[in-house]
Parts: C-alpha cells; sequence; structure tokens
C-alpha cells in the first residue's frame, strides 16, 4: 500500500462522492464533511494518542535495531540524529480507534491495538522494501538502502514481535483475541507479498483477474479488515459485527488498491509524487493491466505485445492508451465504486446508527479519495 | 545454533562429567544414565507430543508458504512429494516440557508453548539461513536455496505469526505472559544475529571478548533460556523460579555454543558432519578465536596475521596449533565447564529436588555432550 500518493484536496472529487452517490447513506453528522477534513482531524488525533506507546515499543529495542526502527519511523536521520518525524499517516490506527468508538467501545481502551496494528504494517513495509528492491519511501531512503538487507530483516522481525507483546501485555478482555487475529493476518500478508513477487516472475497474460484481485485482498485488505476487526473486538462486539468490520475494511482496502494502480496509470505526478504511468513502464502487473489483458479485445493484444518487452522510451502513450481502450480503467472504477458500496453494506449492517458509523466512512472515503 | 552438530555417543566425555564433576549434584534417579539415553528418550517423547500441534499449525499456512515451511520441517521434499521428516531434535519444546515438570507442571499442558517455542527457532532458522548464505541445514537445501529469498523470509514471518497464535489461542492462564515473555525472546534472537553478522564485517582483532560473549547469550541462550522460562511459567511458578529457569537455560545454552565453537576447531568430522578446522578456514570469529586473539601472546600475534588473510591451502594446521597455544581451547573449555556450573545452580535454586530436575539436567548435559 504506497501511502505517499494518499492526499487530501479540498473540493477534489472522490470515488465515494462520484461513484457510489447512492449506493450507501451519504457520510453525515456534525464533523462530516466532502472535503476528507474530517478524516485528516481523525488520522491527527489518532496519531497522537498512538505515538508514544508506539515510540515506546520501539525505544526498548536494543541499540542496533533501534537505530533501524527509529530511521524507518522517520525519528531519526540515517546518522542517528533527531528527525521530526514522518510514520506515516497512521490509517490503520485510526481504523481501530474508529471502529471501537463505532460499537460503544472507549477509543482510549484500544490505543495499544492501534499501535499493535501499526508495528505490523511496518514490519510488513521493512520486509517488502528488502524484496522489492525499493528505495525510497515516505520521501526517505529504505531501510535496507541505509542499514543492508540483514539489520532492516531483523528490525522487520522485531517490529512483529513487539506487536504481539503489546497485546499480550495488555490486560484487557480482547488483547488475546486480538493477537490470534493479527497473527492470522499476518500470514494474510506474507501469503499476499508471496503471490505478489511470485507474479513478478510470471508472463502478464497468464495470470488472471482472480489471483491479481485475491492477491490485492490479502495483500493491502487484509490488514485494513483486521484493523477494524481489532477495534470491535475491544469494544466488546460479537463475532457477526466483528467479521462484519473486517468485511468493510478489506473492502475498502480494496477500493484503495484499485485507485492507487488507476492513479499509477493516469494520476497526476505532481499530486501522487510518481511520474504518470510509473507502473506501465515498470511493466507492473497492476489491477486495470490485468483487467485489460483479460478483456479478449484487440488492444488486449496489443497491450500483451508491449509487456512482453521491457519499456523502451516512446510507448509509453501507446500503452496508456491501449490499457484504457482494452477497458482497464472503466473496469477498475466500477471494482472500486463496487467494492466501496460493499465496504458500505457491511459497515451498516454493523453499525446501523449513521452518527457511530461517521469517522469509518470519512476514513474509507480518505483512503480511496483520489483525482482519477 | 548447529544442531547438525549434537549427537550421542555411548560413553562419550562429556564436559558436565568430565569439568563440572563436584560443582553440582551429579544427575541421578531411575532413568539418569550418564551415555545421553534419558535425553534421547525425554527428546522423542517431547517431539511426539509437541508434532502434532506442530504439524498443524505449518499445514494451517496457505499453499506456498506451507510448502516452504514443509520442506524446511523436512516432512516434504523440494518437489512436494512426503518426506520422512527432520525436523530437528526438539531441544526447545523438551526445555519448555521439563521445566514444567519440574515445576510440578502438567507436561501436557505446555504442549502449545512447546510448540511455540520451536516455531520461533524455526522462523530464525529460515532467516538466518538467508542472511549467512547457508546452504546446507539438517543434511538438507536451506529454504532459500530451493525457493528464494522471498518465499524463505516470508515462509518465517508467518512461523512467527504461528508461534504467537498457538499462545494467544491457548486458554492456559499463563499463555499471555508466555506470549510477552517469547515476543521479547525474537527481539533478543534478533539482537544476537544483527550483532552475528556486524561482527562478520570487522576486524577480529577489533572485536572483544565481551561482544561475542553477549551476541552467542543472545543468538543461543536467549531461547533455550525463554523456553526453560515458558516451562515454569505454565506450571504456575513465582517469577523468581521463572527467572531461575531462564538462567539456567542461557548458561546451558552458552556452555553449549561454546563446545559447539570448540569441535568447530577441533572435532571428528565423521562425528559432527563438518570437516574439523571448517570454522577457522571460514575465518569465523568463533568464542575461541576471539579468546585467543585476546590473550596478548605471540601466539595471538600469529593469528591475527593469518586472520587477515582469506584461508589459503596448508595454513590450516598452523592456525589451529596458533589458537590452541594462544589459549583459545582452554578458555574455552573452562569458561563451557563454568557456565554449566552456573547453568546447574540455578537450576538447584529452583528445583531444590535431584529426581525433579532430573530431566532439564539431562537434556543441559546432552546439548553440552561433545567429544573434545
Amino acid at each position: 500500500m504506497t501511502e505517499t500518493r494518499t492526499q487530501t484536496r479540498a473540493g477534489a472529487r472522490t470515488v465515494g462522492e462520484v461513484l457510489v452517490p447512492e449506493q450507501g447513506p451519504a457520510p453525515a453528522g456534525p464533523h462530516g464533511s466532502p472535503d476528507g477534513q474530517e478524516a485528516v482531524v481523525i488520522l491527527d488525533r489518532a496519531r497522537v494518542s498512538v505515538e508514544p506507546e508506539l515510540r515506546r515499543a520501539v525505544e526498548s529495542l536494543p541499540g542496533p535495531l533501534r537505530r533501524v526502527a527509529l530511521h524507518h519511523f522517520g525519528w531519526e536521520h540515517a546518522d542517528g540524529t533527531p528527525a521530526a518525524g514522518n510514520a506515516g499517516k497512521a490509517i490503520r490506527p485510526a481504523l481501530v480507534l474508529a471502529a471501537a468508538g463505532a460499537l460503544g467501545g472507549q477509543r482510549t481502551a484500544a490505543v495499544r491495538a492501534a499501535a499493535a496494528a501499526e508495528l505490523v504494517h511496518n514490519f510488513t513495509l521493512l520486509h517488502d522494501d528488502v524484496m522489492d528492491r525499493d528505495t525510497t519511501r515516505r520521501h526517505r531512503p529504505t531501510a535496507w538502502t541505509v542499514f543492508g538487507d540483514a539489520d532492516a530483516v531483523l528490525a522487520g522481525d522485531s517490529l512483529q514481535a513487539l506487536a504481539h507483546r503489546l497485546l499480550a501485555e495488555d490486560p484487557h478482555p480482547a488483547s488475546a483475541a486480538a493477537s490470534a487475529r493479527l497473527a492470522g493476518c499476518v500470514v494474510e500478508l506474507c501469503a499476499g507479498q508471496q503471490a505478489d513477487t511470485a507474479m513478478e516472475r510470471r508472463a502478464p497474460d497468464d495470470i488472471t483477474l482472480d489471483e491479481v484481485l485475491a492477491m490485492a485482498e490479502a495483500k493491502t485488505g487484509a490488514l485494513l479488515g483486521c484493523a477494524c476487526a481489532l477495534g470491535a473486538l475491544y469494544a466488546g462486539a460479537d463475532d457477526e459485527d466483528v467479521a462484519a468490520l473486517d468485511a468493510f475494511g478489506r473492502e475498502a482496502g480494496l477500493a484503495f488498491q484499485l485507485i492507487d494502480d488507476v492513479i499509477g496509470i493516469w494520476g497526476d505526478p505532481g499530486r501522487t509524487g510518481k511520474p504518470a504511468g510509473a507502473d506501465l513502464m515498470a511493466r507492473k502487473k497492476s489491477l486495470p493491466v490485468v483487467a485489460a489483458l483479460a478483456s479478449g479485445t484487440p488492444a488486449a493484444a496489443e497491450l500483451a505485445e508491449l509487456y512482453r518487452l521491457p519499456y523502451r522510451d516512446g510507448d509509453l502513450e501507446r500503452t496508456v492508451v491501449a490499457v484504457e481502450r482494452a477497458g482497464g480503467r472503466d473496469w477498475a472504477q466500477t471494482q472500486a465504486a463496487d467494492r466501496m458500496a460493499r465496504a458500505l453494506g457491511h459497515l451498516f449492517r454493523a453499525v446501523p446508527d449513521p452518527e457511530a458509523a461517521e469517522g469509518l466512512l470519512s476514513l474509507a472515503e480518505f483512503v480511496t479519495r483520489r483525482t482519477s
């Protein structure tokens, strides 16, 4: 989940607004706003709540591992001097706290669970960056480029351990169930990353849409779903509501990934921090590309031809047009809208009161808020 | 911890027997035997108790990760066909169960904790093999050589998650404390591996004995100590006894490592499965080598000179002699004896009844039972 692309822009069109206007109750309430300002407030509040717990956990690590983790979270420069911090947008902690609140729980009681979800997220980022050889994250060099592969992997391993320790030491009655659920989610995240790296080695037209959707659900949807489920568990919700909150987060996560992939092809580089078409130049098998390849159209055949060879200067425009003509963009946007509608369905099943659901709604809209 | 070297040999001299005959009560009781047969029975019984739990956990993994884990545990060949299994000697599970029994707990109640310790051990093996580029483990190709680095790392990540899930789902009143302790141990194991990989890059005479002892304690002692502590927790022991059992396992682990390093230089290749002197040829900064380098003797200077260059055919004998003359072997054997004596001191503080302590004693003797 490439968070650096997420952004707020007052008055921007959002997928939620544009594509699912009638499919679910509109976000409302005294703090509701269509420009994502409420989500920004929720995220800021979550960050402030969770950061002390997160920082305490990271500070407990022994020297060299601590340095890697502090750098990864943006709290230290590579040379060990303090940095302002850029630990990400805290979407997962915010979902934990908002889900707890939505189901009548105490937000403050769920802070450790929120920190645990964020630790797991960051453990996977550290490992994924090593495997994917990604060199920047949150506009800073990735851990492995600064400290080497071994230290990055070991710091990631430690963050997973810290997540489980936080929950094991939490006297809250839901902490054991949360730890079990988070562990199951880790397995799913690993399976998603495994599928992703395996797909990299396969021919693009050999990959089915079902496979790539399942991969995206495991890699991105699973932890957003788990975060919501942890909040529900901490609110003392029953199994059905916990499952509904999980499904809400999962579907919203998939909508996020679809929109993220659309931006990877057609997005505004000034806003996304990534040149438009970067995913196509890297021959990434993103969701719109795989959908386009599966369309059986003449444009699909042309796209397959282009993807057979590495990117050459000048074929970007042709590739973009081929994905579009083969229906990749339309499919992704319709899918995103469909996923958001399903997400809202799950949410309102567990939280029928729109006012109680408002925080989660704002967050879901925020993560899928994109200029298309 | 290179388990492939551990072995039983009827009548072999053991460190326990040879070097610490008067420093602790001798192992006794109806099943006590100086040839390690009792330990073999204990290990076999532990393996039989834990394997179903372990196997169930591994079988729960999604397809590709399951294949990596089944191969790692020796339950499947690389092509996915069933294998007889060679999942290691189950020393950590045996310690968990023996510690629970020694403190008056139910061995059967601690089976999940025992499986969790073994899962953590195997998670670290998977990751360490990737970092150290080790190509064989338990006489079979390591996971990364068969499935690639990414899959080996992800399978390791999953095994850590499974360990915490086992404990989180265990209704035993000690399971949360065990999960917290195991998580703390993971951090220590990671710190040990980090120190080890960092030392690889440093000049041998720049490394202090304290550093390499601390590294060995973190890398090998920590999990043996934690396994004993988990057993104590599951027996409902108080903090003092839990700490004593942890210290027992830690010191025995360090004794193990010292003997293992002695064998890496002087061991019988027919018995160890590793050519004598292999560690010296690889210029490994093992404990006897660092002790020798720190001795300030003329032999230390010669050893430093040899270690400055990669191994050349013919300098093995000179290197072995230099380590020996500089006192590396004597130091390691005395240290091992000292650590075993300390281990026994901790054990008998918590378990004064020799009959109750017998299982743990046999295991400690077994892991340090070596032909020197």
